[in-house]
């Protein structure tokens, strides 16, 4: 292993410039938010090209709307690093955009160092990430995994008054060769992803690092309740079909199955997303849509939550006289990294003298959409409090320091030992 | 008792055409939707206008934005009728509107008998009685009673980017000299209001009229809870504070407290509108803005109501880790109506061959508001399976010809007896 021995010039002030200046890119409103294919999406991947050239790399749009920067020579699979630069609505600073940030200053420091891998380095911002934009996020790490259809694609419409695939051709990719994204097992050697942990484990252990294990499966489904929107003071108690009634009942629900021991410790359950209709003051709710989301990182589980969450579902609406549906949009595998890339990250750790913190991910990655496709590994780092997908986000200077360096180490453990 | 042997000339068909008109005035996406002070309003408005002149009544528009139709001359304290022409959001055709439609079609069978009052009629069109457009509805019969402060309507805007100042000025109205729409007790002999039931108690009896004893008090409160917004994957269930799930409790809390020996069978609970925020499937809820309504035709179960609803949520929010507010904007007390108003629509029924229904009434109404400077009584008429506040609202022709009638024949009685 060449490079074992040697720490590159890892500059952490450099990765926080670049999560600061990319973090004025946000709905003035709300920060920090930078929703996929939004104008500040747009605005902030015409800079974010440019800081690729500027590390010398070779910069591409693939035909998903991924940003792709490529250093090195043909002739060996390729190792690839990355993360996504969207946020959710009101998101935060590092979700996403440290992975990025953090893979082009590994970039950067190759450079300074004059170290050329055997491998080629791809350096990607995998497009829309987040969820809710359209139904088929993470979508650029699951184009790549072959895992969205063409038709899916052309069918789906974005909240900015565009389909998705004019927003992917805004970006620069090419939805009609969606085929030429999609990569095949055995082209990727490895895929590295440093994200902040988004939970308090690392900072209740007193921990700058830790090393991903599994990956969580997020199941997810769409309710809708239908009861009948009536005069709030004239119909009685007993002649309402009173659907945020029914759905509040859900909401406790999702909130007991996933407290309950079949999903716990790991699992977890939410409701996040409610519209109320007509939502008024003085009109009985008639209908209320809401989505459901559970996940764990063992399959059986999920599957008993969701068996139970349908049946009492269907018990609230007939109990209620209201018409309830579920439907499961949205239904992945836990996902186990490989021993190896989890062995390449926790002897980066090791060599840099940080203890070797083995723990799952709760929340989803792009890591996890691209497993079908390129063994992946993880790094996580500490955030304060455990806070994410708020503006309160935070990582330390001093922890994306340690992760950036155990990233660095991890591609250099991974040059020299894969394929 | 001059009058009380004739019957009016009431034409029901004359309404039916009056109603269908003033319909088409809608929000063309969400039929029957005519919010107060929306660009559908206004126009509808002058349309209204043009018809109470074309009964020959001399029409205005008070400093508040009533529309005021009158007929005969000064001398005695005014006779008054109406309600309101407002919606709620996929509101129906009926209610309100169909009390100022009857209103009108009594003016125009009093021409067409040539019959002169002893008492001065106005038929008035309350405008913005339906809540949730400012925080002061019912606003034109609440002003009318003296219940607003100039004050209060300058400080408050409508979701139509005006100031209510502005808004009311649109109308033709003069916020400015707001004293001037204020009726001194004594000025008005009685008011009369005809209303869908909004209920399902006069088709259950098969009947097609009732004479309201009593309205109900909505108190309605804004509740807002904080959590926070943490990521729905990576935060474990024992480190939420999910603002959802305490909405939830509250939802059924209230739920609970309406059906309860305390409030039942009359009182009733509703949450009606609910805010939730970030709204996103993969945020834990961080903060959700309610409002919580009660209502009741007696005032000491509204009272322990609200005690037991602060209660309990400020228990929700202690056993949980959230901070919660409760604050209860609008205070009303349940209205009886005057016996002798009662009496004068007991007596047009059966001088109509009517059964005499007499039966509370759990939704509010402009007569609750005018009920401290006027007599108030009303009718009420069945509709279709007590659906209100919704597209479906209906009522049929020959019910809306029994009500006219009885509105016709409570005016002469009234005219006849009062002052």
């Amino acid at each position: 292993m060449q490079n074992s021995n040697f720490n590159l010039p890892i500059k952490p002030e450099r990765i926080q410039a670049d999560i600061d200046a990319i973090s004025r890119f946000t709905d003035p409103g709300i920060p920090y938010t930078r929703r996929a294919f939004s104008p500040q999406y747009l605005e902030s991947r015409a800079w974010l090209y440019k800081q690729f050239e500027d590390a010398g790399l070779s910069v591409r749009v693939d035909a998903a709307g991924n940003l792709i920067g490529r250093r090195g020579e043909e002739g060996y699979p390729v190792l690839m690093m990355g993360s996504h630069t969207d946020t959710v609505q009101g998101g935060g600073r590092f979700d996403g955009i440290l992975g990025v940030m953090a893979a082009l200053e590994v970039a950067r420091a190759l450079n300074e160092s004059s170290i050329e891998l055997k491998h080629p380095l791809e350096i990607v911002d995998f497009v829309c990430e987040e969820p809710t934009i359209v139904n088929l996020s993470p979508l650029g790490s699951r184009i790549m995994a072959g895992d969205v259809t063409i038709n899916e694609v052309s069918s789906a419409v974005t909240p900015f008054g565009q389909s998705l695939s004019e927003a992917i051709i805004d970006l620069g990719g090419n939805p009609s060769q969606l085929e030429t994204a999609v990569r095949q097992p055995g082209s990727i050697a490895g895929y590295l992803e440093l994200h902040i942990e988004q939970a308090p484990v690392l900072e209740r252990g007193n921990l700058s690092v830790g090393v991903v294990t599994a990956i969580a499966a997020p199941c997810r489904a769409k309710v809708s309740i239908r009861g009948s929107a009536d005069h709030a003071g004239a119909t009685m108690m007993t002649d309402r079909k009173d659907a945020l009634a029914a759905a509040a009942e859900l909401v406790l629900l999702v909130e007991k199955v996933a407290t309950s021991p079949l999903m716990s410790p790991e699992g977890v359950g939410t409701v996040g997303w409610l519209e109320n209709l007509p939502n008024m003051a003085n009109v009985i709710p008639g209908e209320v849509n809401l989505t459901v989301e559970i996940r764990s990182i063992e399959a059986a589980p999920l599957v008993q939550a969701m068996h139970e969450i349908d049946q009492e579902l269907a018990e609230i609406a007939q109990r209620r006289g209201l018409d309830a549906s579920i439907e499961w949009q949205h239904i992945e595998e836990p996902v186990t990294l490989p021993l190896q890339m989890q062995e390449a990250v926790s002897q980066a750790c090791e060599s840099l003298g940080l203890p070797v913190m083995k723990m799952p991910s709760r929340a989803s990655h792009d890591a996890a959409r691209l497993a079908p496709v390129a063994p992946a590994g993880m790094v996580f780092i500490r955030c304060k409090e455990g806070r994410s997908h708020a503006s309160e986000e935070w990582a330390s200077i001093g922890d994306i320091e340690d992760g950036a360096k155990v990233l660095a180490r991890s591609l250099l453990n991974l040059d020299g030992t894969a394929i």
